[in-house]
């Protein structure tokens, strides 16, 4: 048994990719269908209706691709819309960010004190202090929100000073807090994985997106929904709400290869 | 003769307040409706296409309000979609931000070296450099896009070490061309005023809102549209896409009192 329908995987804008990236190395016989709204790019300074309507309208569209399962990349609308997506959406399995997130960093943790960065949006919802709560009561959470890190990695700055001090700034209250892992709630945050790291030394990075790929594997594996192991290459499908030459830009840097995204319109 | 109705203007967000300030300080009078698209903000990544349906949503809305003028507070639409916007909507006098930046340049430069910072999409639509060698012949402009400004003011870093560096490395590339005028082309732009001043020394900075006010005031008042000049409050309305604590927070920065902003949906 399997089922060579596409994975769909969406975003707010390009940060997908680095999930995108993941699930196309766990599981390479994959067809994936991607779509980014970049025209509405970002989600994480707007408010959970707002974030909500973009979400139903982009799972409405994806599913017309006819894909097998939903990844939500985006940590925003797994922190404020995942609950909302499945009670509307129930004939087809939708993944989101924030628990693989949680339970990569209980693993990654020992003194059971971690940090959550993420955008605004992500980090004001407390998706992530709950889900930890809820899987580990001798759990400590401290969370940092880190709206310039979008802006920073879309613009190329991953190594400059600006990347280096902002994410001293940003990431030195979570040390103060002597945590030894941190998760990193925002797909575009792996872009600027090597500052992140040298800010914060010895802490354990953690990308959400390694062990969602795993699980997601597993899950289509266990439901016989994998795609055949065939010779030909599979397909990468890329949709954009707005073109822009950044999609290619970042795709060449998270993908090794510059994709050519097709412009739609949610909208009508 | 008089004409009490609003002046509407409109921005892809809040760094529109800046017009704002400067339209209501040259017009103690007038009414004045605000509309901020902060539910697809930031227009300054995005395409002219997609630029362009946005304004026209929000001049239609803005005329459901019964306003007698439309200043275009935002750059990226001024740049790239004023002429589509004078096509569509023919009755009403709507003003623009770059013929005004470009005039208020000309009177500051003496070497006639200019230097223009905007977003991406003004930039690249070079619409300042058409508009100022429309104006001079012997002028010569050199322009750059800076899109970490907008975050960097909407985060409060206006002061930082890290607001410094950005604006010292954006600015060097301009400095190096023997710039005597740096013209803001962006509404957030003048929110870091300190340290852009601090970075170019002696280069005359130029906000473009305070000659668009002037200029504005003369028009109504040739066209006997201002407002009566009455004892009691003029009326501030403010109306955003999404609503944002960052509103109020920057509305208290820039016009000294945090306003509230009713949240409306255009894209019904």
């Amino acid at each position: 048994m399997s089922d060579n329908r596409p994975i769909g995987i969406f975003d707010s804008g390009v940060g997908g990719l680095t999930v995108v990236k993941e699930v196309a190395a766990a599981m390479p016989f994959e067809n994936i269908v991607y779509f980014g709204d970049t025209a509405r790019v970002p989600y994480g300074s707007k408010s959970k209706d707002t974030v909500t309507k973009f979400s139903v309208q982009i799972v409405k569209y994806l599913l017309k691709k006819n894909v097998k399962a939903i990844v939500v990349a985006c940590n925003t609308v797994s922190a404020n819309c995942y609950e909302e997506l499945t009670k509307i959406f129930t004939d087809t399995p939708i993944f989101e960010m924030v628990s693989f997130g949680v339970k990569a960093g209980l693993e990654a943790t020992s003194s059971q004190r971690i940090g959550v960065i993420g955008t605004e949006a992500t980090i004001r919802s407390n998706a992530y202090e709950r889900a930890f709560y809820d899987a580990a009561a001798d759990i400590t959470v401290f969370s940092k929100a880190c709206p310039l890190f979008v802006p920073l990695a879309e613009e190329g700055w991953t190594e400059n000073s600006v990347a280096e001090i902002t994410s001293e700034i940003y990431l030195q209250e979570l040390l103060d807090k002597e945590i030894d892992a941190l998760v990193l709630g925002c797909t575009h945050y792996p872009l600027l994985l090597n500052c992140i790291h040298r800010a914060v030394g010895s802490v354990k990075v953690v990308n959400p997106a390694v062990r969602a790929a795993a699980e997601i594997k597993t899950f289509l594996s266990t439901a016989n929904m994998l795609a055949e192991c065939v010779q030909h290459d599979r397909k990468l499908s890329f949709f954009v709400s707005d073109f822009t030459a950044k999609f290619n830009r970042i795709s060449k840097v998270v993908l090794g290869k510059a994709h050519i995204a097709e412009k739609v319109d949610l909208e009508v």
